[in-house]
């Protein structure tokens, strides 16, 4: 599929296919639908995307996209702001936030450490987590991040940077899923439900 | 997944999120790379799809998409003008034109007739096509629509809006896999499927 009879649908199939997981039929597909919608639609789109990089920021508290230099979770005065939970990206704050189960705030480390992927601490948000908990208002810090290697690593490098502080540090609980069976659970995670079992309230 | 922490970034998962085939989940992630990746790469995009719905246009003769008022295929003097190929959408033009086994043009219906989905002949660009075969210039007319019931029903209908005509009706063979649509044949088989077209007969 080579020949496009428009050098502005072959454009457009050319930046549509360059999101992930978007390969170059499902571009030409996306793109003659936009071609075959309303003009507002093409235009919303079109403008709602260059916003997006232009318009967006980075809270520069807890990192997370944001419309202002302080997010509105960091900007509330109804927050916790003696717990931090600690994410891997902005999805991580967005799915926390959707349980409406935490009160306190977020830092957005912007992934976890990972050799094989380049990834080293420097290039996380780490050191801004470190001034936060120095700055002495912290209780807790709660680790929400993957349960992965990756993410193990970047727990442990944290407790090590973070020793000299007195706040609390806990972990999200590995376990279960509610809804599954014991049966099609792997063994390291029901050892790890086991190890932390918690006490039985009613 | 309520609760976004920038207004941009909701509007560009809602709008992302009109797409066919993608999801709110997947829309958010889009969004993610595109807030990840260079401005640039958002500017692109954001023209690419304005410049899509605003600036193309379609052909004036065989409806293909095409960035001026006549198609490429339409003005270059090579082609065989007495040889029209007619398909149901201008993705099935790029498809062909990739197995560089026709020489002809084109004629782009914009659709097959289909009652049950609400599309009659009258949605169809049938009338124009009609209209270029009685110019008298058309020596033959290839019918290369979808082997489902919808394309041989519209291969009928054309064939006895036609039939005053004297130019030859041919039809691709059907190499093609009954209940396939054109868009997923691959090149060879397509390519043998148009050199072994057979004369159209009720």
């Amino acid at each position: 599929m080579e020949t496009f009879s428009s050098k502005y649908l072959e454009t457009a199939v050319q930046e549509i296919g360059k999101l992930p997981g978007i390969g170059k039929k499902t571009a030409l597909r996306l793109a003659l639908h936009i071609v075959r919608h309303d003009e507002s639609y093409a235009q919303n789109l079109s403008e709602a995307i260059y916003n997006l990089k232009t318009k967006v920021c980075f809270c520069k508290i807890c990192h997370a996209i944001s419309d202002s230099e302080v997010c509105d979770i960091c900007a509330n005065p109804l927050r916790d702001f003696s717990t931090i939970c600690v994410v891997e990206t902005i999805k991580d704050v967005l799915v926390i936030e959707a349980t409406q189960q935490f009160r306190g705030v977020y830092h957005v480390l912007g992934g976890v450490i990972s050799p094989i992927d380049g990834v080293s601490p420097l290039d996380l948000e780490i050191q801004s987590l470190v001034e936060r908990v120095e700055q002495g208002d912290v209780v807790e810090l709660i680790f929400a991040l993957p349960a992965t290697v990756e993410g193990d690593t970047t727990c442990f490098y944290l407790y090590k940077k973070l020793a000299h502080c007195s706040c609390k540090l806990s972990m999200i609980a590995r376990g279960v899923a509610v809804g599954n069976e014991l049966e099609y659970t792997d063994e390291l995670t029901l050892a790890r439900s086991i190890r932390d079992r918690v006490e039985y309230r009613v």
